[in-house]
């Protein structure tokens, strides 16, 4: 194991935000980009540490292949810009939106990329935004692909995230029990992470943090996209199935469990256990090299052949980063190979209606030799049978 | 006045839905679109009622010139769909992000879209979606031009949001005292809010829902977009600056106060007055037929003679429907007139490093002779200095 794993909770240094700029540029040079424009938040917090709601005012970083980037903000966010990000930058900022004749916003960007150069913008980037970029423009993922591989303090901060999350189960899992309302559940778990993360990161940035502590009861547990009446009732039996899920202070992590409360249905058994064997198979090809959607065809084949085919909704496993869902994803066209400082879920699941919803989930780091589960929780069918 | 002022939180009737959809096609025929395809998940909770969280696997809204609508969405939303979605409409599934080759989204959604076709995109699609729509695209701003002059039924629902917001702001000037931390009163504002939404509306969706309240206390309050320290104290004298917003069950509104705890500083009193009387300048103008952006223009002028000029940050209100930022603005460039049925913010500004923030903002209705205001909390320099 090459990859030190140990929580960090401090903000990104000039060096790591370097670093990923550095990263984006040798993208951009292999593209032969004379500027890449982001305009997607995430890719913005990202490079920047700042973070920001997109209405209708936008924010727009503009990165020439040499020389200081530009963000170009509304005045108003000025102070906020500020205080949040942390890379030299020359700031522009416009008035308003929308804004006197030549002070509207475009006016000041058009002014920023040079004509008849080459610019990169994002899939994310609106119509509207990419109708008023100057240049030749080329869709290209080069942010989103400088995301992927992790930086020994990008998985810092995310092992500090998974330890909320972690804490966040450990208090589901005690609190839940037949007739106890998801609502008050639902308190009680966010409750219970928000104070670690405040604890732990007292200056912690609300624009990039999030919590969700549910749990899907049996009667719903096999539609795992519905959401939950917040006065649904856990009831006796299961599966249940919990969603835990944060991003902290801008690193995003999730934990699931299959569970259930005083006894398992015996219809439960057969189903809990091809997830479990299902998992087990994911986790064995889990090492760099592996290609990702061959982890997914496997799964499935498993899974059908158990004769559960027809009860699949999703992939395998998706990447965490800055987001709970992002690039790589261990899913059937997705031909890639695993590589170290990856960071994905693990999460095969079997949805049947009348019975219920089976999956577990953790957040993985892909290491030099295979992985490293961040996540922590009972995972057994026995310790998962909780006694009321 | 023609419009009832009765608060409403039942769902949007067939009808409500269907008057909107209408609403759209007529914009289409103006434009002579065969499709309209919506992206923007603000604009399809409008025409639908569903509401979801954008995130790699795509929802999109096929609209033909006649005919149901087309929605594609992931297999996994299917039934999270059925849950909330209210208009007659084929949904088409896809089954993951990625998929096997042919099975991809952009597959299916290339089918539900005639080749040669004159299609309309909103100015929010991003441009990964964009090179996957066949046809002729034209950028247009159909929904979000519908979206404009409200319903009685949408008046209806936000008449109840303003209740919640209401409420939410008797709770924070009831609690806000010197010494009390940040956290503690967005907790309690917050609670007491969420409180009254699923008393009200049991089967609220939480994916269209989400509380604010917090208060900028004088050191910051002169920078209204920074994001306060979440354990920063309340402090004795003002202006301390509340933001109280809710989006209830899909319906966004405001209401902001700038306001003192004990004593009003000497230095706070003419700017108040001034904010004040710039407000007054403002609703005045507040009717069918007034030019939005000549009420800026004014309310800008006023505050300049006063000699706080350099102190405006941003523009005298927006609009708020879905979001609590949208169409139409009250501001220089926007040069459409009021008229009866839009819901606008009024809050001019001032920021004034030192000394404070100053700025009360309200949700307010335009009707058929001038305006009427939803929110409602004390407004006079004398009311909003609290007794500690």
């Amino acid at each position: 194991m090459s990859i030190k794993l140990k929580a960090i909770t401090a903000p990104p240094s000039k060096e790591e935000l370097s670093n990923r700029l550095k990263k984006v540029r040798n993208l951009m040079k292999q593209q032969d980009l004379d500027y890449f424009i982001s305009f997607d938040p995430v890719n913005i917090y990202y490079l920047t540490n700042f973070a920001f709601y997109v209405h209708e005012r936008p924010f727009i970083l503009v990165i020439p292949k040499e020389g200081l980037p530009k963000m170009l903000i509304p005045l108003l966010e000025k102070g906020h810009f500020e205080q949040r990000a942390l890379i030299d930058v020359d700031s522009i900022t416009y008035y308003e939106f929308p804004a006197r004749s030549g002070e509207n916003w475009y006016d000041y960007y058009q002014k920023l990329i040079k004509k008849d150069s080459k610019v990169g913008i994002e899939p994310a980037m609106p119509m509207g935004i990419a109708n008023k970029t100057p240049g030749k423009k080329i869709v290209s993922e080069i942010v989103e692909e400088a995301r992927i591989i992790k930086s020994e303090y990008e998985i810092g901060r995310t092992i500090h995230a998974c330890r909320v999350v972690n804490k966040g189960h450990k208090v589901l899992l005690k609190k839940c029990r037949p007739k106890v309302l998801l609502f008050a559940l639902y308190r009680e778990v966010t409750n219970a992470m928000t104070s670690k993360i405040v604890q732990d990161i007292p200056n912690a940035n609300f624009k990039a943090t999030e919590t969700t502590g549910a749990v899907w009861p049996p009667s719903i547990s096999h539609d795992p996209h519905l959401i939950p009446h917040i006065f649904a009732e856990m009831e006796e039996g299961g599966p249940h199935v919990s969603i835990v899920q944060a991003q902290v202070d801008g690193y995003g992590v999730e934990i699931e469990r299959t569970f259930f409360l005083g006894n398992v249905p015996e219809k439960a058994k057969k189903p809990f256990a091809t997830m479990f064997e299902a998992r087990a198979i994911a986790y064995d090809l889990l090492k760099p090299g592996t290609i990702m959607s061959d982890i997914d065809i496997k799964v499935r084949k498993f899974i059908t052949e158990r004769g559960y085919g027809d009860y699949i909704l999703h992939r395998t496993g998706h990447g965490l980063g800055i987001t709970g869902h992002e690039a790589p994803y261990i899913a059937e066209g997705y031909d890639r190979p695993l590589e170290q400082g990856m960071l994905v879920s693990v999460e095969p699941g079997i949805y049947i209606p009348g019975i219920g919803g089976f999956r577990h989930s953790d957040t993985v780091l892909i290491t030099d030799s295979g992985y490293q589960k961040l996540t922590r929780a009972p995972e057994t069918l026995e310790d998962l049978t909780i006694k009321i």
